[in-house]
Parts: C-alpha cells; sequence; structure tokens
C-alpha cells in the first residue's frame, strides 16, 4: 500500500482516566515521527474542537512536555460528550467534519475513548468512504471501566485498579482500629460493568480487601444484603468492609442511588439531588438496621486520576497502543480499533490487533458470572489471575519539590 | 541519673495517620536495644489494653516486621478513644493501672496520640509521681490535623498534606476536562485547625490548586461564600475549585455540615445521619444558585490512611520521634512530650525537643490569621513556607505483587 501524506488529527473523548494521556504521547511521538505526516494537530474537546475549528499545533510543543503527558491524568486536550447523529438522518456534522478535513488535508484520524467514542469513529470513518474521501480512521480505546468489547483489557484500567486496590488496602487497615464495630462502605465507579469493583477482590487476595463485593453484574437484593452483612458482623465482631459498584440496581432495575435522592428530592431546600450515593445510601440502611457505626467512602473522580498510583504495565501499554494506532494507520488500515490480546501461558505477555470498529460501538464487556462466586458477594481466582498483571510495577510522575511536575502544554492554536 | 531497669509498654491512642506505626517502629527498635529494658510491651487499643491486660510481646516480633511498621498505615496495635476521669474525682482505673505497671514492672510509659491522648500521658504520669511510683512517661505526637501546640509541627501531618496535595492537583485536572461550568468541593479533614485543608494551597502554588479555601479558623458565610464562588464561576468560564475543612462553622457555631443532617434528620426512611457532608452541603447551595454542575469529593479515610503517598521527610522523623521518645526517657526525662524544633534559616532542618505535657494537653494550634489571605480564601506564602519543606521525599511501602506489603504482627499476647 502506498503511503498517504497528509496531517494528523487527534482528540479524546468521554471521562478521563490517569493515563489517557499516555495514548496522545504515543500519538503525538509516532505521528511526529512518521515522514507521510507533516501536521500533527490535537483537537481541543474531542469532536467538538474539530467542528469548531479548535485545534492545537502539537509539533510546536516541547518534546519533553510530551513524554511528561505519559504521567499526567486527566484529558490533556480537553474532553467531551457529544453524540454524532445518524448520517441518515441528519449529516450537518458530518458535512463540517469534511469540510475541516479537506481544509486542513487530514489524513489520519484518531480517537481516544469508550464506546461511544468508538462510536463516533464508526461512523466518522463510514462517512468519509461514503464520500470518497481518503482518511484513515482508527479508533484508540480508554476507561477505567474496563468494558470495551473485543480487546482482553482497556487501557486506563490497570492504573485505576492499582489505586482502588491499593487505597482498599489501606482503608481496611484503617477502619479496623477501635474495638468497635464498624462498617464501612466503599463505593467505586462502574455503571454497568464491574470490574473496577472487582479490582477490590485484589486487596481481599492480599488479605486486606472486603467481605462482601456488589457488583452491577448481578441483581442488588436490599434484604440479602442486610443478611450478608448481618453474617460478616457476628463473625468478624462488628468489622465489616463492604465494596460496591455505583451502578448496582434492585429487581426493577432501579439504582440503589436513586432511593437517597428520591428522599432529598422530597425535602430540597438546599437543592439536595446529589446527597446519598449508593455507599451512603447503604451506610443509612446498615445504620439503621445494626445500630452500629457507619462510614460510606466514594472513591470518585480520585479513581481516575490518581497518576500517582499508576500501573506500569498500563502506562507502557497505553503509551504503546498510541504509537501503535499511528503505525497501523501508516500500513494502511482504517476503521478499526488498537486493542490488547493475551497470550495463552502463565507468563503474562500482551500483543496488539485490530478489530473492527463495528464490533466494538456501543458494545459492553461485563464479567462473566462464573468468576463470580455463586453468592454473589466475591471474585474467584479467575478474577485475580486476570487483573494482578494488570496492576503490576509502579508508575509516577516525577516530582518536583515534593509535588508532581505534570506536562505544560503551549496548546497553540492551529491556523489556516 | 541512674538508668531505671524495667520494662516499656507503648500504646497508640485517637484517630491513626498512615505514619503512626513508623513511631511505634522508633519505639520496639530502640526500646529492644537499650540494655536497662527487658521486656517490650504494645498495648491492644491504647490506654484500654492497659486496663485489661491485654499487649503483646514486642520481643516474639520478627525485627523485619517491626521494620515494615514505618510504611505500614493505621495504628498496628489497635487505637482508642477513652478520656480518663479526674483522679480526683475517681481513681479507679489509676489504681488499676498502678497494679498492672507494678505486675509487669513497667517503668516505662510511652504514649501516641494528639492533645487528648497528651492529657491522659499527663494525668498518669503525675498519678505515678503522686503515688510514688518510679515511671517514666512520655508522650509521642501524632495527628493529620497538625493542631498540637509547642512543636514545630506533627508526625503524619507531612504525609498526610502530601496525599492531599497531590490528589488535589490531580482533581483539578480531572474536573476541568469539559467546557461546561463545573464547581468541584473538596472536603478536608480537621474539625477545628484548617491545616490539613491548607496543605491545597501547596497545590494552588503549583498551579493546580482551589480557587477557594476556606478554613475552621474563621467564620463561615454562605452569602459571602456564594459571592466568592460567582466571582470566581465569572472569571473562569464556569469552572470552580473549592477546598473546604470538614469543620467550618456559621457565624452561630453551626457546622456546616449540620445543615445537611438536619434536613435528613425530618425525612428518615433509611436513618440518613450521614447524608451530606460539608461539601455535599455546600455543592447543594452552589447546585442550587448557579443551576451548574457540581461534585463533592471527601477525602474520608483515605487522607489519613494514604501511606503510599507518604512524605519521606515525615516518616523519617516520626520513626526518629519514636526513637527519641526512649532515649529521652532512658536518660531520665519524664512527664514530657517529644517535640519539634524547626532550626531558622532558609534551609529545611528539624530537631528533636521535650516539652512538658501540661503544656500541650487538651491545647490547640491553629493557622495564625496573618497566614491567611485578608479575604480569608486563601493561604500566603508564610504557610508555603511552612508546609512545603514536610511534604518533601517519598514514601511507599515496598510492593508485592503490585501492591503494598504492609507489617504482618504475630501478636503474642504477654502473660504474668
Amino acid at each position: 500500500m502506498t503511503k498517504l501524506v497528509g496531517n494528523v488529527i487527534f482528540g479524546q473523548s468521554g471521562g478521563p482516566t490517569s493515563v489517557i494521556n499516555a495514548s496522545a504521547a504515543g500519538i503525538f511521538i509516532e505521528a511526529l515521527e512518521q515522514d507521510c505526516i507533516n501536521k500533527v494537530y490535537g483537537a481541543a474537546n474531542g469532536i467538538k474542537g474539530i467542528l469548531e475549528e479548535k485545534f492545537y499545533d502539537m509539533g510546536m510543543e516541547d518534546p519533553k512536555e510530551l513524554e511528561l503527558l505519559k504521567t499526567t491524568p486527566s484529558s490533556a486536550l480537553g474532553s467531551v460528550r457529544y453524540k454524532l447523529a445518524d448520517p441518515d438522518v441528519d449529516d450537518t456534522d458530518y458535512k463540517r467534519l469534511l469540510e475541516v478535513f479537506k481544509k486542513y488535508d487530514i489524513r489520519y484520524f484518531f480517537y481516544n475513548g469508550g464506546n461511544d467514542s468508538m462510536d463516533t469513529c464508526n461512523k466518522v470513518s463510514k462517512y468519509m468512504q461514503k464520500v470518497g474521501y481518503e482518511c484513515r480512521v482508527i479508533g484508540v480505546p480508554k476507561t477505567i471501566d474496563n468494558d470495551l468489547a473485543e480487546t482482553d483489557h482497556c487501557p486506563g484500567y490497570g492504573s485505576a485498579a492499582r489505586y482502588v486496590a491499593t487505597s482498599t488496602m489501606e482503608v481496611y487497615l484503617d477502619a479496623r482500629v477501635y474495638d468497635t464495630p464498624m462498617v464501612c462502605i466503599l463505593e467505586v465507579m462502574g455503571r454497568n460493568a464491574g470490574w473496577l469493583t472487582a479490582a477490590t477482590a485484589l486487596s481481599a487476595y492480599k488479605g486486606a480487601g472486603p467481605d462482601l463485593i456488589y457488583l452491577p453484574e448481578l441483581v442488588f437484593d436490599m434484604d440479602k444484603f442486610i443478611k450478608d452483612v448481618k453474617e460478616v458482623y457476628e463473625k468478624n465482631n462488628g468489622k465489616v468492609i463492604v465494596a460496591v459498584s455505583e451502578g448496582i440496581k434492585d429487581k426493577n432495575g432501579k439504582y440503589i442511588s436513586e432511593y437517597g435522592s428520591d428522599l432529598a428530592k422530597e425535602k430540597d431546600a438546599f437543592g439536595h439531588s446529589q446527597l446519598g450515593g449508593t455507599a451512603q445510601v447503604l451506610a443509612s440502611v446498615i445504620k439503621n438496621e445494626l445500630k452500629c457505626k457507619t462510614r460510606a467512602i466514594e472513591f470518585s473522580l480520585l479513581q481516575r486520576c490518581a497518576a500517582h498510583c499508576g500501573s506500569k504495565t498500563d502506562v507502557e501499554e497505553t503509551f504503546k497502543a498510541g504509537r501503535m494506532a499511528v503505525k497501523y494507520a501508516v500500513e494502511g488500515y482504517t476503521d478499526y480499533m488498537v486493542a490488547y490480546e493475551r497470550e495463552p501461558g502463565k507468563e503474562y505477555k500482551c500483543n496488539f490487533k485490530l478489530v473492527e470498529l463495528e464490533k466494538v460501538a456501543n458494545a459492553e464487556k461485563k464479567i462473566p458470572r462464573e468468576w463470580i462466586t455463586e453468592d454473589g458477594t466475591g471474585l474467584k481466582q479467575d478474577f485475580i489471575d486476570y487483573a494482578l498483571p494488570l496492576i503490576q510495577g509502579e508508575s509516577a510522575p516525577p516530582m518536583e519539590e515534593g509535588l508532581p511536575r505534570f506536562a505544560k502544554l503551549k496548546k497553540v492554536l492551529a491556523t489556516k
């Protein structure tokens, strides 16, 4: 295949992770090295930045700062949640994209995100093919939720899992210092897939983890939950640690977190709609039932931006995933997402492959039922074997005066 | 002074820190090396373990595990919140302590905690002196609140401050990824003193910190708060980061966190008394006022147990503080707390000194008003100069399979 000469545009989309910029670094550094690529643009706020013609000339950045992106959390270019319309219904955005692509001679489009973003990627790719504009489109996965189909795991998951497992071990020790009862409930991100909550099982594997884990893969039953907690409470002298996914739902499909806001809505002098996350609701229930001290801890944004506690395996793979996206595109591939493939065998080894965007867009991968214990409150060794290799090695940003030195981009706006 | 021969007992008290066990390690390791000391006991749950004759023979522990205590968060022996009565009113506990001290030939008593614990220390010391039982009593400070009098800073503060400042920088980046408004409110521990909340000013000093900081040292005015936030909101395109102490109060002395539970109490189907911490109340207020997205993040227990993000300066000083307590006692000192004294001059250097327990017991050190900006929403360079040296150097536990390897004590119960 002949090399396609032109410019690159790259965008970040969806909720950030602590390593999303590592993919960006991989893409920028690789693209700047490729002969067939002239300009490398970074879109401000993903697809929105392209539509608004707001993007940065990454060639103007100090290479040292691009290198620092590897350990800089959050989306350095800004992110977006924007769903492109079906082009058959409304092709306004697509026409505009084509216009911008032509104006800036964009021949390579890389998009970094979760399944929604792969859908965006897929739509853009199909549209460009339809109108006969040659442009290679490659998606780069990213999500702490680890729920993308067709890939062994997702960039961002290992680091978030390492942070959650580490912090859970620490909280485990802290939550049992007094010789009085205490039920501690940890809330982990994950609306539909429980991969990150399951990472607390790694702490349990190390002897300092939750007694009970509740995942969104299974229906949450409040009565069973109370019974489960009571059992551990009796057995462990009132010391109970529970980990829950924010996304657990009851048998009617109602989020447990909604139990709290329902109440809050009725009493809204301060507009309390954000009161009561899942952990808080459950802590209240337990406090009411067992009349004991409870504590709800939400990992909140901390779990997805903790670059100071990253997984080296994750950071390195994520950086390479960015590089590979560019390499594949230059080789002539288009309409794919870069994915991870784990080699069989005891020793962990991960290779890259390409999967069709079509297959990833809007699909969701959940934890297999057989990896969850029969009673639904723990993970089996299969999960430990799967997740443990992904959190190996320590990654942290370089320090300056005791605090992380994150990348500082100049963000020189591209002009035409 | 002649050397006093006998045994040691040590107890941990109050809320744990990520380095409280570093002091324990210092005390155990030093005491086990001293010729005049035979047995070294660690009390289970502080003073309670002594009263109940439940303590461990630390000489039975693997020295490698004692070393690991340096980077193991939380109170390895268990902690307690127990206030001794005034001995003139009720001397039951004191008689019992004397009985136990005599039975086990305890001639050295070390107690690790905050100002309440120094009060305990002081009372025990005075009682033993009164009844003529020779026993050397030294308090070892500990608190992430950094509010003990007569010491430049407190063991545990530097590590908690480093964690809070690091995480705040990370959240700062994460909370501004979208080009839509977002007010993010971070809640930091500290009921009466704002030292730890002030640590977020270190993030601001690094260019990635809160726009507004509210400390319990000043009266909190809700109207001014709303005005402050609105101002930043206008100036920063709707991006606002606020840090608040959990302990901020209005002019009537009412905690802002109580604004939430007041409402919750009236609507209590799930016993919602824990709903609505300070940050949540303020996020609700802002959501109501500005109709924008808000997020409340509570550092909760995470901030006091994050050994994975410790300050090397803090860990080393804390370990030495434990060693010094034993050395001072062996030299003949009693009725003191080990304290830090910073040398004047640009370069940070910290020495040890002794201060009378009397002066520390129940006293509280707050941030000087002149270190806080006039408008009460930030810290001046004086605070940065004070705090920055305390967070220098990285400390983390050794890793095993990607996760921290914390100390595992055998906890062999002492018998007589």
